[in-house]
């Protein structure tokens, strides 16, 4: 088989796990596999960088920030290829660069765009174990760019498509994917198997599990993931098309984001194009917007309410004044101290009463729902932040997530 | 004027440093220089990763640790573009390969045998100050490769003949050239100009002061080097074609290298290109032989004697037993606790009483001299390293380098 595994900055912490790492590989290696291995900065050098960086300026430039985060993940790859070959294995480092990883022209969170995969063929092929850095690449003008926190996931899920690996593992510091964030539900349960779709929805949610980025790039290019743990030998969650083991679940799991801000802008004159250009402004200056909900309460004109990350709020707020001048606005809202709690689950597009069940929950631990917004398969509610912990525990318990199996369906 | 500086691991030991750094720079550019700036790695970071390394493995690749090496250069140049972006010029940052800076495909100690420098013209066009990474190349199979200890400053000389530097300024933490090294002899003096060919041999002896390769390179091209302190503003060194000021010195400085360990082989056959045998062993382990001297005692045999550096004296021993068995030699021996002081001067060439004054003046201190060796204008002895402080003392005052208007000349 021809694996690819990712080990995340825990993972790598320091020269005794990467040792540890570097026998993992090998005995994978060693039983026939072809082994290509991505790795992210070690434990907290990303932060230790960023720090040095707002020591000279408060307003670093994004090129020049990518040029100082990608040494990171290139100290990684060297010390385990030195580790590797210690143990008497075959081994290369790569950058994402030397990796032919290509990317956008945008620094901090450019997009992979293409892979050339020649000097990874090569080196495969002559039997070595290939050590690549996550979380980084090339833009056409040859300038290094950082595909953003997480993406050595990312890295990893686009060089297994790439490569037509067989399976991807994404080794992290907990046992797999759980039913909620065990440190805020205690009872939360680890699941088997989960759908890439379930998967997205709990990664888009805040599940730091597995970057959002690199799921959505799996499930295109139908490439299985495992996710475990670097410290011990437990299976982890397979992330594949269809969870035959729990199938049958409505919800899978419940999930927070605290890293989430909410903005209304009120009196917004009822036109057509009005929304567009509010969002145009904001994709332009690359601000994702999460939750949309658009409000006509009165005659002539709406409230439109969104949210967007913590760190984007600053900018967002400035585009609002600007928004407000163009499109004719009457005023705007914004509150830093909200958090987006949903339930996920594959099964819940033919099980209409999942929503209704959620907002009785709720309702009944009295707590005050302020934003909604539904998909397919996940139902999302934004609530004041500090009711979040008590929130995800009384759904937890509601759709009985602790239990394997059970039918939590409501109709 | 288009500038190369060269900034130092201290001059750019830390974030406050590194803002000095810059505001030296931007200077210069609003003086309307066009500025190029050579930086190496903060402080004590290449240790830093060397002691990573070895955490690993006590033999790591050479070829990872060249991977290792270079992110530490890369990290400077970031956070001085940044520094530099903060006062308000604008500035791109680019690694060794970035900069198109090829080299030979040997890692740890590559030569550079290219500069492309099509990035380089246009960001100096385009008004950009360029901001390099030291020490480090590409080599033809698109790998990283560094240029040893030291390589900053050729990196430095190479970009200024590459890119027809008016100036190459050589910052660091002393305030340029000395007759001697100040810590050994408290009455050293600072030399306002030396030419090439004195700096290279002072440079080869050991003055920490600047890279013999740089010296060389810019010897060869015709660039000035200036030397001088990044915490003060101090006028420093001028090395270049001639010495204008002090072109009637004799002897123009002391100095001592104690990373040199002696070797001998006795009884070797008197045969024609055995000698040659002996040093292309030596020359293919990359071993890089000093002062050589053989001395034909006995009929049809010779002893050679020849030093190294300490670093290689262990690859050198197991070379050395090679070469006896293939010779026919009858044994050898080894000495690590010698060193090398030496008088380099250009006016030596013309003054042949210089050696016999440097011998007396030992003999006088009760030094034992072990091997000798002259050139044009230097004259070298092997001693024991534990009388090296007192010999540079002696050899100091004996050609009265303290005082700046002398004759010293013995004749």
């Amino acid at each position: 088989m021809l694996i690819v595994q990712k080990y995340g900055g825990t993972s790598v912490g320091d020269t005794n796990r990467i040792k540890s790492v570097a026998r993992r590989v090998v005995n994978k290696h060693r039983e026939g596999h072809r082994m290509v291995v991505v790795v992210s900065a070690m434990g907290h050098t990303t932060d230790d960088l960023i720090k040095l960086a707002r020591d000279i300026t408060g307003n670093p430039s994004a090129r020049e920030m990518d040029m100082l985060l990608s040494t990171g993940e290139q100290v990684s790859i060297a010390l385990l290829a030195m580790a590797i070959n210690n143990l008497g294995a075959d081994v290369i480092s790569l950058t994402g660069p030397q990796a032919g990883i290509k990317t956008e022209s945008i620094h901090s969170r450019a997009r992979i765009t293409d892979i050339d995969c020649t000097r990874l063929h090569a080196a495969i092929e002559a039997g070595q174990i290939v050590v690549v850095a996550g979380f980084q690449g090339l833009c056409d003008n040859k300038d290094i760019t950082t595909l953003g926190r997480g993406g050595s996931d990312t890295t990893a899920v686009a060089l297994a498509a790439a490569l037509k690996a067989d399976l991807c593992e994404i080794y992290t510091d907990v046992d797999g994917v759980y039913t909620a964030d065990p440190r805020v539900v205690p009872d939360a349960r680890q699941l088997e198997a989960i759908t890439y779709d379930e998967m997205l929805e709990l990664a888009t949610l805040g599940a730091a599990v597995l970057h959002p980025r690199a799921v959505e790039c799996a499930k295109i290019y139908g490439i299985p993931l495992r996710v475990r743990c670097s410290f011990n030998d437990n299976p982890g969650t397979i992330v594949k098309e269809e969870s035959d083991m729990e199938k049958n679940l409505v919800v899978t799991g419940v999930t927070c984001n605290k890293n989430v801000a909410k903005l209304g802008i009120f009196g917004v004159p009822d036109q057509p194009g009005i929304a567009y250009m509010v969002f145009k402004m904001l994709a332009d200056l690359n601000i994702n917007v999460d939750m949309i909900v658009q409000s006509s309460m009165r005659d002539g004109v709406n409230d439109i309410s969104f949210t967007v990350t913590q760190d984007d709020l600053r900018k967002s707020i400035e585009t609002i004044e600007e928004i407000i001048k163009v499109v004719g606005a009457t005023g705007y809202t914004h509150n830093p101290h909200v958090a987006m709690v949903s339930v996920v689950g594959a099964g819940m597009t033919s099980n209409p009463g999942v929503a209704a069940m959620m907002f009785g929950a709720l309702a009944d631990g009295e707590i005050n729902i302020d934003m909604i917004s539904t998909s397919d398969i996940k139902i999302s509610c934004i609530i004041n932040n500090n009711e979040a912990e008590k929130a995800m525990n009384i759904l937890h318990r509601k759709f009985e997530l602790s239990k394997v199996s059970r039918s939590n369906c409501c109709a």
